[in-house]
């Protein structure tokens, strides 16, 4: 049985604001909630329909049943899929990487959620578990992110700082590139990256702010085929992401 | 002012099946429409608001105008944007690839909108601008994959075809690779492309089918990092198409 405080609760955390005040976020669907439950997210509770019950087997994490009308009344999504989970958000701390010289990711206002989650799921792939947004990027803990991220929200940090300051301490102690992805720029495979610096995405349709340009040393470019055609939209944050991180761990293969 | 029997057979084009049976198919918002309006693809009808207006000046296609209380009736869009136009379903035909020994992208059986619809527009990125797909993927004029494309769906052709008869007719006349996305496979930075052929994608969870596994010549693979981790989700199909894309152009470059 669901109260109807615990509803409230969890449609409250739809927004922002209110996961922003309690600290909790909501996990939806089989494939996820059981990534959650393998993470180090601690777990406050758990709605599922009978059918979900027997994941729980030997776990001490508080649960409710639930039928599936109660869970479409609680759930975001349009098919929800046999279980939601309240959580508890992380408070990670950044950890030096573990290889020296290593990229570190920097996304300037990405505003969609499903583009967050695409390139948070692209990171761990590559194996880049830490990311800064800038305050203006979209919040990890959206469901949409959430769900697009195919659980690499949990392995993962993502952190949100104001980027400039950032830039302007990363430059205090290391003198090494600074690159962004942009339209125009040196090809992503003609490239060094063995240094390592930090790489930067800009938002889906401003790209990179003016602020952060001006601080760029280098500006890094998807070719397209054939080079000067220019009569569609470029790749996408999540995809452009993808091909860069792809040509620095390949360059780092060799 | 809109008719009813407007609104019912614009309504009517979110399914596949009165797509087919009319030939038609729906475009939303500023920007997708502009770039239909720019296309081969006959315009049957705009609806826009006012405001929308001036971008028919020296046009010669039929259009009404509606309110925005209309436009949100005939909308498949949760925020629609000023325009909405029902186009014709255009009957490509396949032309031999500009360039000699270039490859050919097949689908297999993708079935979420958002791929397809992203996967177009990386298509369209790298100049392949023929792709087919096998009878069970998702129709390319299903309005979301039509967003997903930003206009993509304009300048790419889909052609749907029987995958293992396409793949037996091609084998007749080439002796060149056909290459699949596997998970595992020759590193996709590892394999030559210069010969040309057929290269592959899967659905989102089966990955390729069965019968098309067995008609490959070569398992391509995009290698995460570190290379033997498996404990996630692997990259979506339009992101690991893009890879594999980008591959192949920047092979070519060289």
């Amino acid at each position: 049985m669901l109260s109807k405080n615990n509803i409230k609760l969890i449609k409250s955390l739809a927004q922002q604001k209110n996961r922003a005040e309690t600290g909790l976020f909501v996990v939806e669907g089989d494939k996820i909630v059981s990534e959650l439950l393998a993470s180090e997210f601690p777990v406050r509770h758990i709605y599922c329909t009978q059918k979900w019950e027997h994941h729980l087997i030997g776990s001490s994490v508080a649960y409710t049943l639930i039928t599936d009308q109660e869970l479409e009344r609680i759930s975001q999504q349009k098919s929800p899929n046999q279980v939601l989970a309240v959580a508890e958000i992380l408070d990670y701390q950044f950890s030096s990487p573990e290889i020296p010289n290593d990229f570190l990711v920097l996304l300037d206002d990405v505003q969609d959620p499903g583009n967050l989650g695409t390139f948070l799921r692209v990171c761990n792939w590559y194996g880049f578990n830490q990311v800064f947004c800038s305050e203006n990027t979209v919040d990890c803990f959206n469901p949409k992110v959430i769900q697009a991220s195919m659980g690499a929200i949990f392995r993962v940090k993502v952190f949100y700082r104001d980027l400039e300051s950032l830039i302007r301490e990363y430059r205090e102690s290391f003198t090494l590139p600074i690159c962004g992805a942009m339209l125009e720029g040196i090809p992503v495979h003609k490239f060094d990256f063995s240094e390592g610096g930090l790489i930067i995405l800009g938002n889906e349709s401003r790209g990179i702010s003016e602020e952060v340009r001006s601080m760029l040393t280098h500006r890094i470019t998807i070719p397209s085929y054939p080079a000067e055609k220019r009569d569609m939209e470029s790749l996408n944050v999540a995809t452009a992401g993808a091909i860069i991180l792809h040509e620095i761990r390949r360059s780092q293969s060799q």
